[in-house]
C-alpha cells in the first residue's frame, strides 16, 4: 500500500549491482527491517524462513528472484528451479518463476543477447507486481459485494486466520482487501483475528495490518472462534488461499479447515479469496495437494520478534524459547485442505464462484468464458 | 502419583505453623518448585495465577485452604468465600471448600473447641484428597473399559486437550488418567496432545505428564487437529470438564468445543472424564454457565517458564513476551461449552452415561441410582 513506509518488495540498483529488497515479515511487528537478498539464493533461505510469506506475493518475488539471477548472469533454469520448489504447498511461487523464466527464455528465443533478456525477466517480473496489485483491488471489490448478498446484517463481524494483506501481495492482498474494502464502507464491526498457530501470523501481522488501518478488531487464539461461532458473533469467516485444486479443495494455512466445520455447523457463510492464479488444474483433488511438514520447533518451542535469542533453546531453524520438554516430538503441517463442499464462495480477479465444483473452477480457469453471468445457481458472478 | 519427586499439594507442618506447599505449575516443565502458602490469601493468588489449576485438584486446594484458615485461626466463612470465588467456572474448587468448611461448622455446632474443629476441617480436607484419588482411579478402569467398547481399532489414536493427569488431581486426574490407563494395556499408539493455547497446558503439562510415563505422543497446534482427524488418525478424543450443567453441557478450556464439532463431522467418540463433583445440578443448561475472561495479554503475548523477563511487556499479569502490536486487544474466554449431543458419553467414578441427557446426568448424581444397570441405550454403566 501507498502509505507503507518500507515496500513488502522492492527491486533496487546499487552501486554493487541489482539487488531484491524485502520487507522481514519475521521481525514485524517489532520493527520494519529489509533484508537485501543479493542473489536468488539468498531468496530461497528468506522463503523458507518466513521472511517473506503469502501465496501471491511469493511468486512477484519469486519472479523478481529469476529476474536477478538472470541479470547477474546466472543460470536462470537452476535458478528457477531452486525458487520454484523453496516450498512446495504455495503454487503461486512456482507460477510466477516459470512465468519469468518463460520471458526469459522467449526473449533468448528471438535472438535477444543476455542483457536484453534479462531485461525482459525484469519487466515480465514488474508485469507480474502490477498484476497482482489489480487483482488484489478486483478481489476487493467483488469480495465487498459478495459479503452483501451472503450476510444479512451491518455492521458486520468478520473472522479470518493468518494473514492476507499488503503482506502477501504486490497490493493490499486477498482475505483481508475484502475487509479492508467492509471497513472503507463503514460496514465492519468487528475483525476476529485468529492468531494462527504456531508462527501466529494473525497476532502479529494481521494485528499490525488492522492496526494500521484502524480497524476494530480483536486477537483470538484459534481455539476460541468455536466459543465466537457458538455466541452468535460471526457473521462471515474469509480466508486466503495457497493451492486450490481443480475439485475446488483450497488448501490454506493449518486451522482453516476446523474453521470451515466450525462455520458449516452454525450456519455461516466460508469465503476463500485468492487470485486465479492460485488455482491449480494440474492437482485434481484436494487429496492431491502435497502439504509441507515443517518442524518441530515451530510447536515445541515459542518465539517472536520480541524474544530474546535463548542460545539452550537454539533449534535448526534458529532458536525460539522451549514451552513442552526438551525433545518432545509436534506434528506441524504448514497447511490443510478443505473440501469444496465446505467452502461457500471463492472469490477471485476474475470472478467469484459458488458452489464451488469441478465445473465452476473449470469456468473460472477458461479463457473463453463468460464474465456477465450471474452469481448463484452455480454461476459466476465478475 | 508415587513417582512423582514434589507432590502436587501437600499439607506441611513448619516450625512456624501449617502451610500448604504447591507444585508450582507455572514453572513446569522448566523446574519443579514448590510455592508455599501460609495462608488462604496466598492460595486465592496462587489460584489465580494458575500455580495450581484443574477442576478436582482446585477442590482439594481449597479444601486444604479453609483446614489452613481454621488451624490459624482466621475466619472461615470470610476464608471460604474467597476461595470459592477465586476463579469462577469451576465448581469443583466451590465445592471442596463448602465441604471442609461445612465439616468446620459442624464441629463447632457439636461443641467442639476451635482446635478440634481445625483438626475437623483439616481431616475433611484430606479425606476429600484420598477420595479423589480413589475417584481418578476408578475413572481410568471405566473409562478404559468404555474405549474398548467405542474404538474397533488398537493400538489407538488417541487426541486430548489441556492437561487432565496427576497436575490436575489428588490422584491420576482425569481424561489423561485413561490415557494412561489405555497405555499400561499397551493399546496406545498415539497421544496426540494439543498444546492447548493460550497457556500452552498442553505442550507444558500434558507433554511433561506423558513424557514421565514413557508414552508415544506428539504435540499439535490446536488448529492442527483437523488435519488428524481428515487423515483418519484419531480414534477417540478423551477431555476434562470444569463444570457440567444439569442438561449435560461441558465446560472445559477453550478449544474443547471445536474438537466435539470435528469429532461429530468425522463419526469419532467424543469422551468426557471427570468425578461426579463436577456436575453442578443448580446450573440448568449450558449457557447458564458462567464462563470466565481473562486478560488480553495471555493471547497477546506469550510466556514461557523459560522466558526471560521482558521488562517492557510488563502487563497485569506479570508480563510475557509481546507478539502482536502493543495495545492489541484480544478475545480470551477461559473456557468454552460444549452441548450434550455432541458428547458421545461422560465418565465419572460412579459409573458412564451415554448418550448424555438431563435423565442420564440425573440418574448419574442420584444417592439411590442402581450401579449394576448396563451401559447402552441410556443406560449407566459402573
Amino acid at each position: 500500500m501507498a502509505d507503507h513506509g518500507v515496500p513488502v518488495v522492492r527491486w533496487a540498483d546499487t552501486p554493487e549491482g541489482p539487488v531484491l529488497a524485502l520487507l522481514d515479515q519475521t521481525r514485524l511487528p517489532a520493527e520494519e527491517t529489509e533484508l537485501i537478498c543479493e542473489d536468488a539464493q539468498a531468496l530461497v533461505a528468506a522463503i523458507r524462513a518466513l521472511s517473506v510469506r503469502g501465496a501471491p506475493l511469493l511468486g512477484v518475488a519469486g519472479g523478481y528472484g529469476v529476474a536477478l539471477g538472470a541479470v547477474r548472469g546466472h543460470d536462470v533454469a537452476d535458478v528457477a528451479d531452486r525458487l520454484a520448489s523453496a516450498r512446495p504447498t504455495a503454487v503461486n511461487l512456482a507460477a510466477g518463476v516459470r512465468r519469468v523464466e518463460g520471458a526469459h527464455r522467449a526473449a533468448l528465443d528471438d535472438g535477444a543477447g543476455a542483457e536484453q533478456a534479462a531485461a525482459a525477466a525484469l519487466a515480465e517480473a514488474r508485469a507480474l507486481h502490477e498484476e497482482d496489485a489489480e487483482a488484489s483491488e478486483r478481489m476487493a471489490q467483488l469480495g465487498h459485494e459478495l459479503l452483501g448478498d451472503l450476510v444479512r446484517r451491518t455492521p458486520m463481524r468478520l473472522l479470518t486466520h493468518c494473514n492476507t494483506g499488503m503482506l502477501v501481495s504486490g497490493g493490499r492482498g486477498t482475505a483481508f482487501a475484502v475487509v479492508s474494502q467492509v471497513h472503507a464502507a463503514g460496514e465492519l464491526q468487528k475483525l476476529w483475528v485468529d492468531e494462527t498457530r504456531p508462527l501466529l501470523q494473525g497476532a502479529r501481522l494481521t494485528a499490525y495490518e488492522a492496526t494500521r488501518e484502524g480497524m476494530p478488531f480483536s486477537v483470538l487464539a484459534d481455539g476460541a472462534a468455536g466459543s465466537l461461532f457458538s455466541a452468535g458473533e460471526v457473521d462471515a469467516v474469509l480466508i486466503g488461499a495457497d493451492r486450490i485444486a481443480a475439485d475446488g479443495s483450497v488448501a490454506n494455512k493449518v486451522g482453516s479447515y476446523p474453521l470451515s466445520v466450525l462455520a458449516r455447523h452454525h450456519g455461516v457463510p466460508f469465503v476463500v479469496v485468492a487470485p486465479v492464479t492460485t488455482v491449480d488444474l494440474a492437482t485434481k483433488r484436494g487429496a492431491d495437494i502435497v502439504v509441507e511438514q515443517r518442524p518441530s520447533e515451530e510447536v515445541t518451542h515459542v518465539s517472536s520478534p520480541y524474544a530474546p535469542y535463548h542460545p539452550e533453546a537454539r533449534g535448526e531453524r534458529g532458536g525460539g524459547i522451549p514451552v513442552a520438554p526438551m525433545g518432545a516430538d509436534a506434528y506441524n503441517p504448514a497447511f490443510d485442505v478443505t473440501p469444496p463442499e465446505l467452502v461457500t464462495a471463492i472469490v477471485t480477479e476474475r470472478g467469484v464462484i459458488s458452489p464451488v465444483t469441478s465445473e465452476t473452477v473449470a469456468g473460472l480457469c477458461s479463457p473463453s468464458r463468460t464474465t456477465t453471468s450471474r452469481w448463484g445457481n452455480g454461476m459466476m458472478k465478475a
